[in-house]
């Protein structure tokens, strides 16, 4: 055991604690003794110790007597032994082990709420008989973070591994352990939908999302679409009472307009969009447990075709109010009759509203069967034509 | 982490072990992660790696898995991971943590016997699907030698304190600690016993004696007086049923002659020695706990003095069998008579044993009184001539 002579107190507040004329004594090793002037021999009159362990980070201190023997006095006041930690003192001692004195040690062990103790020693004037003094015990225990360590924001996201002296997170597979080592991030930043409608949501919803994550989902259509959002009831952003979702949000960027921040745990409205490009962004920050969200999105043209004309002898399908970009008709003729289209009988004609809110072709007419020799098949039909 | 090629494997027989062409890697950190080749992606087939985990003595090491997909195989003969310790196979395990396979190590802390552990992995030519391998992760922990060991023979004799990385003993207040740092000694030679009879025992009689101590004890009278001893019933020292006396003994050297070594559940017998001398010697050695023993000791003159005759008129005091050396025999005389010597008149006298087998003095006469002029005080006739 190294017992140095305190040149640097611990920190400045145990320094000014030290009474003028104390002797300081600075152990720094992971466990020692710490006895009595004297000990076994009785202790001298008029002396004042001053022990300051310090052991590094992610260490405790315990600290117990096997030997106790000084002079009682009430509130021991004359001589005692007094143990502080973080300039706050702990327990202090005087009596005999054998007396029914209660401020004795006994058995009692002593645990430091950081990595720092000291112990004081001082003896008065005069003692009335022999006092043999005190032999004391210290180590340095392992702090179990992972099993100790109430603070939540700075616990592990999803597991904690102790080790002497420290600890260090982990994230579940799939995972990534983020800047901050502690909480666990996912990668989502390149999701891209193309279909004309499709949903999307945070992250594992509906369990909760990520933590210190940024998302970017980017929904791309063509040219003429117009896309619009709607979010599911099932809403849990985390938010605040005062300030608009300063830790968790979702943002949504449609050409130039931008919609939200939003969070908390009512859904925004329906959005509907002026652009056939929209992101989603996703902000979590490193704390928080909640849900998330989930958004439908659908996409319609951006002028509307006018409704076609049903040709005599034949039909249309689909039947709608409204016909937008992308829509399609299918033209077929009543039994008997035949399409006619650039002086070729055709089965069926496919027609498609286009961007500007035109057909992109007429309606043919149907005209009754003459001959079968210019007959043919839909399937050519669609392979030379009308598929997109 | 550092991780380095292995150089030097921890034993040979863990190095016999080692298949040809497998990649061996030693880990000395106290803490760290041990995952298989290319995580998380898939591992690769015909794979095998070793990982020799060595900690210093005073720890073990606890390890456990948080991910874990291996191609399932009946007894793991195809792809495995193996944990061995001192050259004794712990555990193997193979499989899919989703399924309910018996032989993944799920939640399972595994702790090394002693400060090392060794970890295997491999993957055969081929898997039939992917598998993602396994994340494990290890740390070392103190050994509470105090609480853990249970080998007697290298337990604290008295107090026992744990430190991170070892322990160390201590003693109850008045004992030493041996140089075996284990046992706690007495000093115990320094014992000189000059009354003529007495009482020595074992330290701490009926308590359990010391270990690891020889105490001497000296019985000194002067010359003329022979000792005996007599050994109380109660006797106790740790002995063999084959051997004499091999670890603890009672040894008794009176002149020239030596009583012992004595030990078991049985006293000597009465010893009766011829010298004025004795020394007693007790060995303890650092095991065992056995009450030990008493002995009470008397002396008698090496010559008896004839019996004295009482005088006419008088009486002796104490009336005896036999007297011996440094006896004394008090003469008084009946009312109305006194003793005369020497021409005084004396109200007692006082004769002694001498170490030849003589009294001192011839026994004086009574007669009656005649005058009360010469008559004197027993005080001072106590003070002047018959104290020794």
């Amino acid at each position: 055991t190294i017992i140095t002579r305190c040149v640097i107190a611990i920190d400045h507040y145990l320094l000014s604690m030290v009474p003028a004329g104390a002797q300081v004594i600075c152990l720094s090793d992971m466990y020692g003794t710490i006895n009595s002037p004297n000990f076994p021999e009785p202790y001298p009159k008029e002396s004042e110790v001053r022990w300051n362990i310090s052991v590094p980070d992610g260490f405790q201190i315990r600290l117990y007597f096997l030997h106790f023997d000084l002079e009682p006095s009430y509130l021991c006041e004359y001589d005692y032994v007094k143990v502080e930690a973080n300039g706050e003192e702990l327990a202090v001692f005087c009596g005999r082990e054998d007396s029914d004195t209660e401020q004795v040690p006994g058995e009692q062990v002593m645990s430091s709420p950081r990595s720092s103790f000291s112990v004081s020693f001082r003896s008065d004037f005069s003692n009335e008989e022999r006092f043999l003094g005190f032999e004391s015990h210290y180590s340095a225990v392992d702090v179990d973070e992972c099993r100790d360590r109430n603070d939540e924001d700075l616990a592990c996201d999803h597991f904690c591994h102790n080790y002497i002296g420290g600890y260090y997170c982990s994230c579940r597979y799939g995972y990534l352990l983020h800047s901050d080592n502690r909480t666990c991030r996912v990668e989502c930043s390149d999701n891209v939908y193309t279909e004309r409608s499709g949903v999307l949501s945070s992250s594992d919803f509906p369990n909760p999302y990520p933590k210190s994550s940024d998302c970017l989902y980017h929904i791309e259509l063509e040219d003429g679409f117009l896309l619009s959002l709607e979010f599911d009831d099932t809403f849990d952003i985390e938010d605040h009472p005062d300030v608009t979702c300063p830790y968790d949000y979702v943002k949504i960027q449609a050409g130039e307009k931008v919609y939200g921040p939003f969070c908390g745990d009512r859904p925004p409205g329906k959005i509907q969009t002026e652009s056939n490009k929209v992101q989603v962004f996703f902000h979590s920050d490193n704390s928080g447990e909640n849900i998330g969200w989930r958004l439908s999105y659908t996409s319609s043209g951006r002028s509307p075709c006018p409704v076609p004309v049903k040709p005599l002898y034949g039909k249309l399908d689909p039947v709608q109010i409204q016909y937008s970009f992308k829509d399609h008709v299918l033209v077929s003729c009543d039994p008997g009759y035949r399409l006619i289209r650039d002086g070729e009988e055709l089965e069926h004609f496919q027609i498609e509203c286009q961007k500007d809110g035109s057909w992109n072709s007429f309606v043919p007419l149907c005209e009754k069967i003459e001959s079968r020799r210019s007959r043919r098949s839909l399937p050519s039909i669609l392979r030379n034509q009308i598929l997109y």
